[in-house]
């Protein structure tokens, strides 16, 4: 899943730590007893299948995401806002690339196009000591999705709303964006939020679908839909972005963000804005005996039906966890793109 | 949870069951061997509190839905469209009520109104055959947002789209209207959604929530907001409607459709469109040993933070499901209500 990732993990004099988190560390004070972890960060930059030659400039990518986040750890911040912290800065790449014709992520600006030539993105977050969340799916117009989802997460904390009405945790669309706005989230121009790069996809994906649907005409009077070739589908050269952080209370958090599939129906949501699906966060309790946080990449259809973020987290917390994790992926997640098989687990 | 349920088993000369739904279908042919059941059927509409009065009117309008469902697995249809034809028919009651003044649910037309005193409504449908899961969130201008979900269920079924682009299988806001209505569904004019009833409920909350917001205005300077009093608090009359069936197969599905919260943020998704939550159908396999169907009611965002449908499903297949199911009602989805709480289990 994340095959472009970065962690970093910062040492300083500083307090304890929860139990749910102690063992980890433990270990790491035992190789200097004079610095305690101020958290632990992880970030990916989607799943998919990329240039060797850009390697280089997505390490520095997570890098710098995982700086943001360390250093709003440093700053004594929860695990759920140096998480936000991480994402905005995923999000928000193309804003300081030297040019606009090289955005390394499908989030926030310079997302995919949809079929109408539009961005429209999922976001959520997840905190793992209240176990609240927050998502977003198929808005517009803002540059960054995770800070829509982190204050409606944030917002739900506060209790009721006037004459007793309780907090949304999920918003979409136009109603997402007018929230977002009326909360302070500065609105971003439609046209600002497509790059070159994106535009140009755009225009080679629309090109290809024109050719594949003459292609397809003979089809119509069949059930089944005629299966495009590799050469014939369209592509997004772009993925998904999320990261997971534990702070120095122990607390663990997880987000996501995506601009989704490129050439997708407009209001198509996928899994980073599905509970249990783009990600999940849980602290450790007296029923769940480690901590967990998990933040997935890949096709939002089949991610959704295996819930995989939320199956993930409950393998982990297995007697023999890594042969559970084993299953959760190979039996639940890669057998959900044919579900219809026998022996199905959804 | 369904407070108003009704259910129908209807029996005819029909030939075999499969395995996963033969003990239940013996134990009824034991009664008379020269009937056959065609299939089961169990409505409801929605949880909540109702006047006594109209429990004959709900009665019927839950016979009414039972009864459509019937007809269809009476003439060979498969869970997926029985449940879809009940679902329609509980959408539609304001149509069919001699006075527009007493609608029954909270589905469809005639469903609870937003802040900006728009409908957007909710829906979702699952085969537990295929697995195949179709939902709408913030679906406004549809009579029947059922209708849209079981076809972006069906869509899905037919394979990739031109160029390897996925199905979606959750649209949401005008891009779900749009794309219903390029697949045959009739748009239907905002102004015929309401009915007068909702209207004036509409009218009524207003009020309230002026009122409350005047005495709320103290409390700004603090971080946590005031709790209204039980006669501050807005309304929704009006309930989800949700549905069960099994198929003279055994094949079994479920569906849910809502109008959301009475006076909820535009773009508010609440469970009815959230996998796992708003409903959930899973046959037999060698997994699970049970095929199971459920259609769930109440607070959206408790019910999400739950997963309650599928949660229920999973509750069936342990060996004491009375008291998997207890524990899954008592300490996952009351507590959801305090997550913060110790012990807590999202």
């Amino acid at each position: 899943m994340d095959n472009k990732l970065n962690s970093a993990e910062e040492r300083q004099p500083a307090p304890t730590l929860a139990n749910s988190w102690s063992t980890k560390q433990d270990a790491v004070s035992s190789k200097n007893d004079r610095t305690k972890a101020v958290g632990f960060v992880l970030v990916h930059a989607g799943a998919g299948y990329h240039s060797e030659s850009k390697a280089k400039e997505y390490k520095h990518v997570c890098k710098r995401a995982c700086q943001r986040a360390v250093d709003r750890l440093k700053a004594g911040a929860l695990a759920v806002e140096a998480v936000a912290a991480a994402l905005v800065e995923l999000e928000s790449l193309t804003q300081s690339c030297p040019s606009q014709d090289s955005p390394f992520t499908n989030a926030g600006m310079g997302s995919n196009l949809n079929l109408k030539g539009e961005i429209e993105c999922d976001a959520s977050i997840m905190d793992g000591k209240s176990l609240h969340y927050g998502a977003v799916g198929a808005i517009s117009g803002i540059k960054n999705p995770v800070l829509v989802a982190n204050r409606l997460l944030s917002e739900a904390q506060k209790g009721k709303l006037s004459a007793g009405r309780i907090p949304p945790c999920f918003l979409v669309g136009r109603g997402a964006h007018d929230w977002a706005v009326s909360h302070g989230i500065p609105p971003c121009p439609s046209d600002k939020m497509a790059t070159k790069f994106s535009l140009s996809a755009y225009k080679r994906n629309k090109h290809k679908m024109e050719l594949a649907e003459k292609m397809d005409s003979g089809f119509k009077q069949t059930k089944r839909r005629r299966q495009s070739s590799e050469n014939e589908e369209v592509s997004g050269c772009l993925d998904t972005v999320g990261a997971i952080v534990v702070d120095q209370e122990g607390n663990v958090a997880a987000a996501v963000s995506s601009g989704g599939l490129a050439m997708k129906h407009s209001g198509r949501v996928g899994q980073a804005a599905h509970y249990g699906c783009g990600c999940w966060a849980e602290n450790a309790c007296n029923v769940n005996p480690y901590s967990t946080a998990v933040s997935t990449s890949g096709c939002g259809e089949h991610l959704i039906r295996t819930m995989l973020a939320r199956e993930c987290s409950s393998a982990m917390q297995a007697d023999d966890a890594h042969q559970a994790l084993l299953e959760a992926m190979q039996n639940k997640f890669i057998r959900a793109e044919s579900p219809t098989q026998t022996g199905h687990s959804p």
